[in-house]
This record gives C-alpha cells, sequence and structure tokens, in this order.
C-alpha cells in the first residue's frame, strides 16, 4: 500500500468543513477522520454523538447550510408535540436528524461497536471518506466552572457556554482505546500525514489527545503532524475558543495554538492575516486564507493543508536539520 | 360521591370512536377508559402503546382522520432519513407521534408507572377523559398461527393480518395486576357502568379480561356492564375480527359477540340493520345505527349506550325478574 492516507483529528463543523475540503481534493480511500466524541451525550433516552454526526452529514452533503448542527430540509414535528408534551426542548432534535440517534442507539444496545455503527451509516449516506469516532469506549467532557462541573452539552447548548470555564477534564478518556481504524491506520504502512482540524483545541481536539494510546501513537507516527489554526487574529472563527482561552489565562492568538500543539506537530497553516506572527513561529508555517464560507474555500484550506503537508514530506526524506 | 363514573373497557379506533362521543356529551370526569396494552411493543428501543396513543389522540382530537392511528398533520421526515439509514421502517411512525414513543420510554426508564405516564400526557394534550392502561405490568398478545407463534405488531402490521389465527394468548396476564386508576374505580362507589367498546372481543378486549384480578373486579361490579357490537351482519365495522373469528370456528354474527361476553355484560347495543336479531338476545338490547363516521355518529351511539344503561338501572332497582 502506498502511503495515501490523510487522518484528521477533528470536531463539529470547522473541522467538518475542511474534512469536506479534503474529500473532494482527495482520491477516493485516501481519507480517514477520527471524530471527537467527549461531546456525546444521553438524552431522552438517545445516544447522541453530536460531532459525528456533523461530519457525516457535512461529508453526505445533507448538512443544515444556516444552523452548523443538524440536516438540511430538516422538518421540526418532533420538537414541537415533545413540547406539547412537556418534555426537554433545550437540545433540538430535527425529525430526520433523529434517525441517526435512534438506529444509532438502537444498534449500540444491540451491541454493535459505535465504530461498525458509524462506518455503516455514513456509508449509506454516500460520505466517501471513512469517519469514526475516536474511541468505541465514551468518553465524555466535563466543564468545570465556579458553579461546579458540568456536562458539556449543557455548557454548550443549554447555557450556550456562559459559565466561565476553569478546568476541561474528559471522564473516561485514562481507560479508552483507539478506536480500531484509527489505531490501525496509526500503526499500518499507509499513513501519509496527521492533520489536526480547525477545531477547538481545548473543548473538540484535546479529548481525542486525552486518550493515552492516542497520544503515544500519534506521538510514534513518523508521518507529518500539522494543525489548522482555529484562531484568526485574537478571536476564533466560530464558537467559544477564544472566550475559553482567556478564562483559562490564554491570551487568543495563533501562537497559543502552536504552543498548544508543541511537541505534537511539525507544521501550522496560519491564516493570511496573521501573516506577520509567521517569523515568531518556529517550524514550517503555511499561509492561507482560512475562513471556509464557500465549496472553494474548503478546497483551498485543503489545498493548503496538502502543501504544507508536500512540503514536510521534502524535508523529512532530506537531512534532519538541526532546527526547524 | 354519586354513582356518575362510566368506566369503558377499550382498544383501537372503534373503541376510541365510542370514547370520544361519551366525553362529548357526558359531564367532566364522568368518563374512565381502561386502555388494551395487549399491542404494546418495544420497536427501535422504543416502548410504543398503539392503543394508548390512538385513544389520547382522538380524545385530544389530534388523531389523523385518514389513518385511523397517529396523529393529524403530521410530517414523515423521521421515517425518510431511517430508511435511508437502513433501519426497520415497517412499522410508520410519524415525526410528530415519535415525541409520544421518545418521552414515555424516557419516563419509564426512570421509574414511573405507565399509568401515570399516561394521565400526564393526556392531560397535557387537552384529553378530559381520564385514560389509563388497563395495567402498569407488560401485557403481550402472542398471535399462533400455522407457521408459530409471533407478537402482535408482527401480525397486525408487518403481515397485515394475513396469518391464520389458531390462538391468542396474553403473555404476562397471569401475573399482571390492574391498574390503579381501573381497580379504584372498579372497588370505589363512584362507577355507574361499565362498557365494552365495540373493538376487536379477540385482541383487544380479551387481553383486558385475560387479567384475572380485572376478571374478578368486573364479575364482582354490581354495576351494569353492557357491550356495544363491533359486528354487523357478518362482518367487522374495520378490522379482522370477522377473519378471526372464521379462523377460530366462529360464525361472525353479533350473536356470537353476546356469546363471547356472556356472564360479564347484562346488555348488548346491536346494530339498526341487525334488528332481527335482536329477539335471539335473551338480555335487554339496544338497536343502534353502530357506524361512527362523522362526530354526530359517536355522540349517537354514546347515547345509546347511555340509554340502555339507564335501563338496566331502572330494573336492577324494581325486584330482579326471574329472566332479564
Amino acid at each position: 500500500m502506498s502511503a495515501e492516507r490523510i487522518l484528521v483529528l477533528t470536531g463539529g463543523i470547522g473541522g467538518a468543513k475542511l474534512c469536506l475540503g479534503l474529500q473532494r481534493i482527495l482520491p477516493p480511500a485516501a481519507l480517514l477522520i477520527a471524530v471527537n466524541t467527549g461531546d456525546d451525550f444521553e438524552h431522552l433516552g438517545l445516544h447522541i454523538s453530536p460531532d459525528i454526526d456533523t461530519t457525516v452529514y457535512t461529508l453526505g452533503a445533507i448538512a443544515n447550510p444556516d444552523l452548523g448542527w443538524g440536516r438540511r430540509d430538516e422538518t421540526w414535528s418532533f420538537m414541537r408535540a415533545l413540547q406539547s408534551l412537556g418534555g426537554e426542548t433545550w437540545f433540538q432534535l430535527g425529525d430526520g436528524d433523529l434517525a441517526m440517534h435512534v438506529e444509532r442507539t438502537r444498534r449500540l444496545a444491540a451491541g454493535e461497536g459505535l465504530s461498525a455503527i458509524t462506518r455503516d451509516l455514513a456509508a449509506r449516506l454516500g460520505v466517501r471518506a471513512q469517519i469514526a469516532p475516536m474511541s468505541d469506549q465514551p468518553v465524555r467532557t466535563i466543564v468545570s466552572t465556579p458553579e461546579g462541573n458540568i456536562g458539556f452539552q449543557d455548557y454548550f447548548v443549554r447555557l450556550r457556554c456562559a459559565p466561565v470555564v476553569t478546568a476541561l477534564t474528559f471522564r473516561g478518556a485514562e481507560a479508552a482505546e483507539v478506536s480500531e481504524p484509527i489505531a490501525q491506520a496509526l500503526r499500518g504502512p499507509g499513513l501519509r500525514a496527521i492533520v489536526i482540524a480547525p477545531s477547538n483545541p481545548y473543548l473538540s481536539v484535546d479529548p481525542i489527545l486525552a486518550i493515552p494510546p492516542m497520544k503515544s501513537l500519534l506521538l510514534a507516527s513518523s508521518v507529518p503532524v500539522v494543525a489548522v489554526t482555529p484562531i484568526i487574529g485574537a478571536e476564533a472563527v466560530k464558537g467559544p475558543t477564544a472566550k475559553i482561552m482567556r478564562e483559562l489565562g490564554i491570551s487568543p492568538s495563533p501562537l497559543a495554538i502552536v504552543e498548544h500543539y508543541r511537541g505534537l506537530i511539525q507544521g501550522f497553516v496560519l491564516d493570511s492575516r496573521d501573516a506577520h506572527l509567521a517569523q515568531r513561529i518556529d517550524m514550517p508555517v503555511q499561509l492561507c486564507d482560512t475562513l471556509m464560507r464557500t465549496i472553494e474555500d474548503r478546497e483551498r484550506v485543503a489545498a493548503a493543508v496538502l502543501e504544507l503537508v508536500a512540503a514536510l514530506e521534502g524535508r523529512s526524506s532530506a537531512p534532519a536539520p538541526e532546527v526547524l
């Protein structure tokens, strides 16, 4: 097998956009995606995997273009009926989206693993890339706030990221195994590069890295590892990344992202608006307009990632320089 | 408390129509409905109670007028999405209808009883009558066919009542208790009469009667018990009643229904088209056009039931005749 597969570590919509760009410019079967499941939760008796679904819907071209989650052409009869029955409605579930949760929950209860279920459901929706959870075991992101610990979706959806974050922990990560498709790719010969998507480093990527064998496999891998900045200037493109950084005492900047991934990455995709910071990053930097509004944007960022990977491959086949 | 409550034993849409008629002509709080739960089943991980839902939706005026089950103004995004995911689609679940199943399943898993859940959900949908399951314990109707035993919904929905029925059993009935609202009504002083709705005697009413303490309480009750015919001529108004009767070796006729309920009922509502059979029924008979297409039809049959009850009350306060 030639080393042609790209492994992406990703969370929600920002990462999914890059994955879609990569799916569009890479050959079939060349894209493997490890998705954060720290956001997963049990709600209304259903197993909900928000980041997996956002990735599947985005790559299956049925994502809701306005919401950043859920399906396009969605109806909402379930939520209206649930409200009339006095049920919990703070977490919105579209009617078509529900099928994913009900079917996943049913198959999990029947004993199937999350990796196998995810692969099958994604394939049925026409996704060409292979999507896998980071782990088949439950890992749950716990948000510590001055008022106490809360579950991720309580923080993210119910409380709309309002509480101050004092710490993040990933319950279950210590005991979790890397899912089989991801472990195989990291151990096998077919891998070309590892890409950390422009997802929230603290909420979306850290849960993946918190699984000890995942971290070990990533550090032991000989292929280039690159990250795409989720920060432009001092702000996140989307979501609470910058807010959380400030709350954790970190000055929001692409430099802080590089610092966060130090030891793991060998290259960084920096937004063109922050070109003046490139000289302060002590590794190969690829400049790119990283805002992804259109399909062309997604392909452009994906191409920048591959360009950086190619540059790093050139380096690694040359004698190792003293300082990168 | 004056004896003013009417207790109805009922199954699906035929019985629900009579219940709606009774709800419209009786004072508030005067109608208590014991619903068959032998049709209940677990599907896609959800606890589905088809007869309870048909009754709740009908009395809450949100029933689908065309289907005989489910909700009006329903959408079907869930089923379409489930089909695209390779899920089981033989049992149709509307998007709004799903809220009932998800919320019921969630509350059952949280430890609430089916009676309490049903009362609350019905009240939230504006139902004035009190609706209760026949039992809070699971009873499951098993259909014996030449090819083996199958669950009720497999028979009724998936196989569209095609298999020949050789026997019906009600798994769990022997160990089941009467639900608290129904047991209280049958033991207490407020009851005026008991009405067996024009539901399928074998599939919908027999599961209720198969609960030993239910049968005992009904037989011990001193109030009039009447039944409304589900058969006109030699055919059922709806559903497989006549087909099942033939398969069980019973000639379909209102007389066979009277025979089926012998020992339990003291009066019978016979369809006007079968008036010639009245003289062969050895108990008070009320003639009525029992076809219920319009709201007025439902009120007419309900009024006929109350007229028969009143006639029986007159009898019971007079010296007991030798032969009714």
